[in-house]
């Protein structure tokens, strides 16, 4: 109830202002990459600390009666043990009068507003993603509860035969137990079912997590989660293009700018890059495509922008491999020599140099 | 080991005619909506029989290596109970010297040539999507094999939690066991997760499918094969808006053209359209959006070029008044009444009306 404790507070605060007929106001983190660090330590992208403020005014009393408003939503969603997706928060809006939102866009800012405030993330008060994501198999057992009775469910992640565990969209409830080295998460669902079709989950004692592109905030968290708590190294397995490196693999490790206030709950600082690397592309004779224009861009960008790759010398060394040799690679590429490569040779020889992994 | 008597069969044909210095070909029937029929009898399009002869010359001498070279590889799967997926044939072909595909778009048609050819789907091939899809929860124990042992698991799908079971990307060899009453077909995972937090599949007696969207190959396929096996009724419970009912329930229930050759293996005839139907939004006072001119366009092709709607006068009169009424709402909406209002009164409603869902 540590949380329904500060939605209170906060109310209280504005209500004992209001009483004694001051202007009530509220203190939230501005969420941009100019308030933003990275640092290396902490492992993420972090907020600097400047903070907007906002008092009621004339101007401002429809966006602050709509905070208030969906501080008591998620107050009763917690309470209630019930959860709502953004688009459903929206909704429930309509029947708010003239505070109601007119378009969703204005009812997700009002909640990162909250989740800022707070520091929070809003599956703490509630609110849970739209999307699924995430699929699991191999050695793990999640703890989870019955919906109807509360008793507990163990689900054993090894016993789905070709299928797997789906992630759900709220993983804070949700207990592991795990005898694994590592978490293998990789990009696309067809390398997954290869991997689990070849049971390497049992064979290298391992937790396959297939993201399906970039991972959902719900596959992302739950990485996070499970690697956290079971300290868990996390091996990341994609595609050799910028967007692999750039967008999947960096966003799971160190988070992106505009969600810089909940970043700590959803990165995994301590994941590393597995491959497919610029180097395995020469080493392992990949066939290859030509980089595109986007690809080229995207890889320029990193270079001179982001934070992550400017702090790593070997992160900035292989994208300039990459653009030098001007092709990109992916990982289903090493079924040109053979389906069973993947997971009789190329996997196997990686995971015995763990130590070079790019950072 | 009846597809790879199939394919030997093909193959010896060829060699027996290069034998005797006759030239040989292969028959494939042409895939295009000119080559295609709805017939409400068997609930899905067909193909009406036009064939393409590909005889051996100099001119197809390398399409024809690729069809034989991809048949061999598609016996090679079989023979070794493996898998491959259409990047990774792709990929595989680059060995081939010359036969190599040079774009995956290339290596596609093949395998649709070969598909059609045979008169099979091409996971009975061993060629399975890259996209899994469908998440799984309620009455329903999918009987699997272990990948290590090959012995057989039970997978219970009421003992997910607050998480689900994950779809692989070939549900051939699944098999089912089920006392549920009906399959409820869900288009957004925020839905299928509000229905598994409220505990709907037990009240009710019935399996929850999340499709997300547009259904998967794979998530189509184990609806056909799931509700042809245990002769279950499949409601479909979509966005009200020509997206949802032209592409997501006219796809899933009688498939498409350019797939006409394996609708049978894909297409759920029986499905009827539980809602959310546009006399829905006048019924249960939903919030609306405008229609977008995307929504205008797509509606009106429909009615004036998809056989399905052609057919089926309660559709025409359907679209028409989403037309007239100039908007559209998703099943989200229903939350504007509060969260459990689709649970506690829009579905079992529904439910009890389930004579007049739309065909």
């Amino acid at each position: 109830m540590k949380v329904v404790k500060k939605i209170q507070d906060a109310a209280k605060d504005v209500h004992t202002k209001i009483i004694k007929r001051q202007k009530p106001s509220m203190c939230i983190p501005i969420r941009a990459l100019s308030n933003v660090r990275y640092r290396p330590k902490a492992g993420y992208f972090e907020l600097k600390g400047n903070n907007k403020v906002r008092t009621l005014t004339v101007n401002t009393v429809k966006s602050f009666a709509q905070s208030l408003r969906m501080m008591a939503q998620a107050k009763e969603l917690i309470e209630t043990n019930d959860i709502a997706t953004k688009r459903e928060m929206y909704y429930i809006s309509k029947n708010w009068g003239d505070a109601r939102f007119n378009e969703q866009p204005e009812s997700d800012t009002v909640m990162d507003d909250i989740e800022a405030m707070f520091g929070l993330h809003r599956e703490q008060l509630g609110f849970v993603p739209e999307e699924k994501g995430g699929d699991v198999a191999g050695r793990l057992v999640v703890i989870d509860k019955d919906p109807a009775t509360g008793k507990k469910l163990r689900i054993d992640c090894t016993k789905f035969g070709s299928g797997a565990y789906s992630v759900p969209v709220s993983v804070e409830d949700l207990q592991f137990e795990t005898k694994a080295k590592f978490i293998l998460a990789i990009e696309v669902a067809g390398m997954f079912q290869r991997l689990v079709k070849y049971n390497f989950a049992q064979q290298k004692d391992c937790i396959l997590i297939s993201m399906g592109g970039v991972p959902t905030r719900a596959c992302r968290r739950f990485i996070r989660k499970l690697s956290g708590d079971k300290k868990l190294p996390v091996y990341v397995f994609v595609d050799c293009d910028p967007y692999g490196i750039c967008n999947i693999y960096r966003t799971l490790k160190v988070g992106s700018g505009n969600a810089a206030h909940v970043n700590k709950h959803f990165c995994v600082p301590h994941a590393r890059f597995l491959g497919v690397t610029p180097q395995d592309i020469i080493d392992y004779k990949l066939p290859t495509h030509p980089l595109k224009p986007e690809d080229i861009k995207r890889a320029g960008d990193a270079l001179k922008n982001d934070p992550f790759i400017k702090h790593h010398k070997p992160w900035q060394d292989a994208l300039k491999q990459l653009l030098k040799m001007g092709v990109r690679a992916e990982q289903q590429a090493l079924a040109a020599h053979g389906l069973d490569y993947v997971v009789k040779k190329y996997l196997p020889e990686k995971l015995r140099k763990r130590k070079s992994f790019l950072p």
